[in-house]
């Protein structure tokens, strides 16, 4: 059972193991007989896989949970649509590498219609509620505006009826930054018209995500900073992006989405938290946004994604996580499925004092290694994820619930809770008053023999 | 003569090089027949050293600058007593190595005067008019708190008297990092007694600063992070560091102080210009701090020192500037003089926009390496980074002369000088109207031929 | 010109800048009447381009030399066929941004001609000698071995036709990392059919690269390493890269080959030189391969590229340069043109003091930046990254005649010119005889001063 | 039991924890009736801690080892003497924190002695059987190399009188890196004086460890390397560094130590693995040494401590284990114990490979945090190592026994176990033969199905 434990905390690694298992014949293969390369096929996309359930840490079973307990537990998991529906394997040396049975090559609506109930019949096998996506994930671009949101509706249409009443969005956003005419920023963009485009982009997709019961939308600035300073107006573009997040929090409002808007910050523009919660503030948008959290801008940022989550929990601004890591010795984001059981309680022990994380949830922002190309990967990969949350969320109840932390925390403070503690903490000892204090006291107590020594 | 230019390219070198030069007998040397362990010892601290005159780019002589010509130029130079007087060479793996002459192994008030008079002789012969301080490098710690005010009273009445009319701090501070009794932090310690310390201690500084005419008070909290999140709360640390600085600004203003109050973030707690920025902002201090900048604590946190600079700039923070530059393929602050010309050119753009940077200037936060042991070496450094900073700012002066770079960027937004430019600067372009005009302008018109390609 | 000087220093932003900046009409756009759409058009691909000449530093024309002077430089400069030709400006988050006018979407085989001339146009209009390229970038993948080798016979008969008499491969290689087949590597695969692909593809580069004469081939091994340790046997996987380097080393003999064979180390597999150096030596191939330094892999080892380039040197193993760099504070290889003088210089010292660097060369490593999308940019930033290698090699040059630098470090050793030295360097002192000298000595002399004080 | 096991995967955080935990009277405080100022003092030194015990995962008692069973393990740990008992808790910025009772504030060989019966006291109770240790730890420098050594000597009869039969030292070696005469390095000092001095002092040490029963002797390099390269001949100190170690070598034979000599990577010199081994096969010593693998190295330097301890197996020259572990976040060595599960299970699985350590070990070169001020944590800190490990072994050993991941590595690299993955592996496949079996065998089997559908 303990092995089970430390297979567990091996998991980053399954997935690749996972390659050279074989699967059974694909039912939904292009090169089949055709029925499936119709949108309105609807048979089963993972015939292999059957519905995933939770059967404890004594289970061999790699396609059931150890640790996450759907009756239990109150995570709020949500698959990220780009990550493993879009996800090629590519990377910047390397050609794709994963070809899902049920893609044709093509970019069509009927394809993305095809993808979505793949994605449908993925989320039901796993027993999770939410989903995330950008526009462009789920519906291809069009020649024009018009004819692109026209794309989305169709998708989106679908997307509405397999939700069924149970799953929705956990949150929607824009993809602002895969696209050419966004290489200089969307809403930095020094174009007013790659600006007014991102908008009616943010528009539309602030409306999709309402239509769908979304509970949050997200903005990533994925090309908000620069290339160089020497060509960039820093102040001015920040003006721009204050007015553009201004612009979405009136327009929220007009249609009456009550979601929470999100905020993520990432490596090299609004890079921590506390770069977005200052933005916020200058710019007199603190009670209109949360933060969405991202571990593994985290960990590029120099921080751990503990410290990003409590930083953004003590701020009043943690909205959401998106629960994936790095490579500690990597210089780029990985987005891999969290293993770390240590650091998922840290991050846990945050979220219980936050009461949660409603609206917001767990996101895994997390993809399948370029190797793993097998379609049980991408169950084993989000059961792994889900588990080592799950686990995490046990271990920091307990550690609560037994109080020695929070009592050893409490103690450490307890000098405050004096007369002049709460003088201090009320703004009213001026610096006059504790120099006097520290002449009468001396040196600090506790210290007193350490410094006997050092005069030695 | 071009030659000349890379020699400077390459000089953090130099400091090495000279470890083998042989020096001079020294004036002072403790072993001497004894006058010189007298604190009334008045001769030459550097007997070989001339006063440093501007000689030219094409000078061979290492004693003179190059760049930095005091007639012309307008940068405030500060020497950095703690690094320049105090500064051993030791390090964690290492013992003391340098043993300057004037040293006698003790640190008693007498040699603390003694370390004064060579600290203005040097001041003078480098012909800078500003140095800055911590008070415990200035004068040792008694065995009270009062016992330590009247060592540091004697020392500073000494410094007074040698400052002449010319030169005065650019700024003070206090040392809340070196002594035990803050390893739990300063103003942000657990303990109700170290918070009083060091307000007593910050409360003392701030009047000698004020005394000896200083321009500006600097708080670096060197002590103030933690060292695990588990046993720390976070929320009442940064509560109380608020409330300190609060209680400072209030003194400041009670002693008729008009120095500017400096806040300089360091990796692991107030890590960025921003996180400072929006601590300054939360706790309602933002009008009564600026930021002091460390270029070396930029490049730790991830960011060129020129970004930090411009943040602060447009931020209206930019208060001064701790002007070192580390070793990018090292991990922690080596401190060493800036030598790189490029990153000096674009430091000094951000400084002439912002009109120059008094009442601040900037700061020599850097320190010969452990191998330099030759008081030579002490120039030698001080002029390389000197005319590095000279040379930037000669260049950034011709930059924004030349106007070619100003007019890029300025063309680079000109789309924003349109009618919809202002409406969208004015927040009045809402989504719907901005969606609109998306539509009626269909793809961002310079792209136009790029998106033709990519539909292919 | 002073301000030339900075202008240059702070190139790698000139890239950039010159996005905004009109380009006279294409001769060869795919929408144009379609002569150019056929791979016998033969008219110019940079109309608006003329040959770059020197001009000296004071030269203000973005489209000369300045200090690269082709009639007195002996840099043997390389043009890299896929940066130049083959980049896309996609990445991670995003589509490609660059569709220079003669692609026309395709990856025919007529396409891969049409770019082998606007290959040479631009070789011969910046005044270089040396390209370098893939088997894969300059033919495309046909749909078995042979018919991918009959492409690339097609398209290698042009280049050597348009070579003339005085270009020729500064070297060779194949692309063994962008194919999925290689996702698990290539020499090091776990499949025996990789292997052997992979044997026929570099067979076939081998030859094509001494059929146009070039002077080295080289060895990236961009997906030998490994995902997870956890699945990989590391002795094996060695074991098979040296039985595939030996056959490479015996067919090159086999086949006539004089060129070089160089490896070229890179984070994550022979990440440092002498990780490199370690594999040839445990396995024999010492004599038989050289290395390919790149510089943006050294800083992403650890290293800056002048360590890098002098550990090569000094183990006889320098074989060639990819002259790019990185961004200090970005953790990926970002293979931008390098600007940094200092560094160049540096790097200068190391290839004169190795008498060149001839068979290989400098070879431009580097990419433009996603934004930069004109022709024009082409052209700017070779001339910047030649320039930047030029004026290394004239301040090397200069410091050496000058001598100093060496008299130093000559100096700095002197100590070892005596009788004891001799032995010492002759292994002759043991280590009795050397306990006895150091008694005899006493304290290391010049550090007398030194050790009295720290007794003290 | 399960909270058991999280706290102790977040143990290192448990060592500031109890700072604040009241500990006993001190039975040997300096203050005290002044017996214990004696060097003849040998009352006890933790007289509140008891043996520690193994008490299995569900104890809930600090002070005792829950995964560490003494009865059933074969590790070999190792109390690092610099760490543990010359450890003050200074670093860059701040003053020695740490005032253990039994020290005096001297250096005196008195205080060497008792420090060394306190070292014994706690190896007794903490119930390991190794030691290690500097030359200059253990006792202190004398006027002259001989009244040094006498000093040694002095102390050293101590120690192998508190030795018993039982315990011995895993490892000596020379502290040739604190002194300022090693400012330049020892063996690749540029004095020949130096290097003479290092030479009389290594040969002194191994006298001593061989003399204690030692089973290695260790050589750390750090101030090997340079600050500049501009002043540094890199390929004469690697000469002179490769005469020393053979003089080392060589003095070993002679003096009858059987013992094992070891070489410690670290970053900056002979910064990986495989650069030592290079070194070492390029002078010819590769026979003579293995490697010590420091963890916390091993990340500075990009890697695992995995990737480490496994390249060093599979070179045949894994020697011994530094177990300490850094701060991914923080880019110097922070020489913490080690508590990430995952990766001590990771390390075991090459030990056990390796068929153990013997006659090396795992040393903890690892540090109490600045803030542990009790002696009570450094039985805490060692414990968590120790059951750390021990985990790690466990989990080794169930992963071993099951067998599955062996299993998997085997078939991934099943079809090298053809007749011509057997030529292959023979080295007699040459590049004409590889190219007829790529073009018999087609696109790699297993990939067949990708390629189809990438040609769609």
């Amino acid at each position: 059972m303990k092995m089970q434990i430390n297979i567990l905390a091996l998991c980053c690694l399954c997935l690749v193991f996972s390659v050279a298992v074989a699967v059974g014949p694909p039912t939904c293969p292009a090169e089949n007989s055709g029925g499936c390369g119709d949108d309105e096929w609807q048979g089963e996309f993972f015939p292999e896989i059957p519905k995933i359930k939770y059967e404890g840490p004594n289970s061999k079973n790699h396609l059931a949970f150890k640790y996450y307990n759907p009756e239990e537990d109150w995570l709020r998991f949500s698959v990220a649509f780009w990550h493993t529906f879009r996800g090629t394997g590519g990377d910047p040396f390397g050609a794709p590498t994963k070809f899902w049975p049920w893609e044709d090559g093509t970019n069509s609506v009927a394809m993305a219609k095809r993808r979505m109930r793949a994605n449908f019949e993925f989320i039901n096998k796993l027993g999770v509620e939410f989903w995330c996506f950008h526009d462009r994930d789920i519906a291809p671009d069009g020649k024009t505006l018009e004819e692109t949101n026209k794309n989305m509706d169709e998708v989106v249409a679908l997307a509405k009826e397999l939700q069924g009443s149970k799953i929705h969005p956990l949150w929607g956003t824009a993809q602002l930054f895969n696209h050419p005419r966004y290489m200089h920023g969307a809403a930095t963009s020094p174009e007013v018209g790659v600006y007014a485009y991102a908008a009616a982009q943010v528009k539309k997709a602030m409306e999709v995500t309402h239509y769908l019961g979304g509970e949050n939308y997200v903005f990533w600035g994925g090309r908000e900073g620069y290339q160089t300073l020497l060509n960039t107006d820093m102040g001015k573009e920040l003006d721009h992006l204050a007015k553009f997040l201004e612009a979405a929090a009136n327009y929220k409002k007009k249609i009456g989405f009550n979601g929470t808007l999100l905020i993520e910050p990432k490596p090299r523009s609004l890079q921590s938290i506390t770069t977005a919660a200052h933005f916020l503030r200058k710019y007199g948008l603190i009670d209109e946004f949360k933060l969405n959290i991202e571990c593994n801008h985290a960990t590029l940022s120099g921080h751990s994604c503990h410290h990003d989550v409590e930083t953004a929990r003590i701020n009043g601004l943690l909205g959401n996580i998106d629960a994936n890591s790095g490579d500690p010795q990597t210089g780029w984001d990985t987005d891999e499925f969290m293993t770390d059981i240590a650091e998922a309680t840290k991050v846990m022990l945050s979220v219980v004092k936050n009461g949660g994380l409603a609206p917001g949830g767990l996101n895994f922002d997390a993809k399948l290694r370029r190797e793993s190309t097998d379609v049980e990967d991408l169950f084993i990969a989000h059961i792994s994820g889900m588990d080592t949350m799950a686990r995490g969320l046990r271990n920091a109840a307990k550690l609560l619930e037994d109080g020695s932390l929070d009592e050893l925390v409490k103690k450490r403070y307890q000098s405050f809770e004096s007369e002049d503690g709460a003088l201090i903490e009320a703004g009213k000892a001026d610096f006059e008053y504790l120099e006097k204090k520290a002449i009468e006291w001396g040196e600090p107590k506790e210290l007193a023999e350490m410094i006997f020594h050092s005069a030695l």
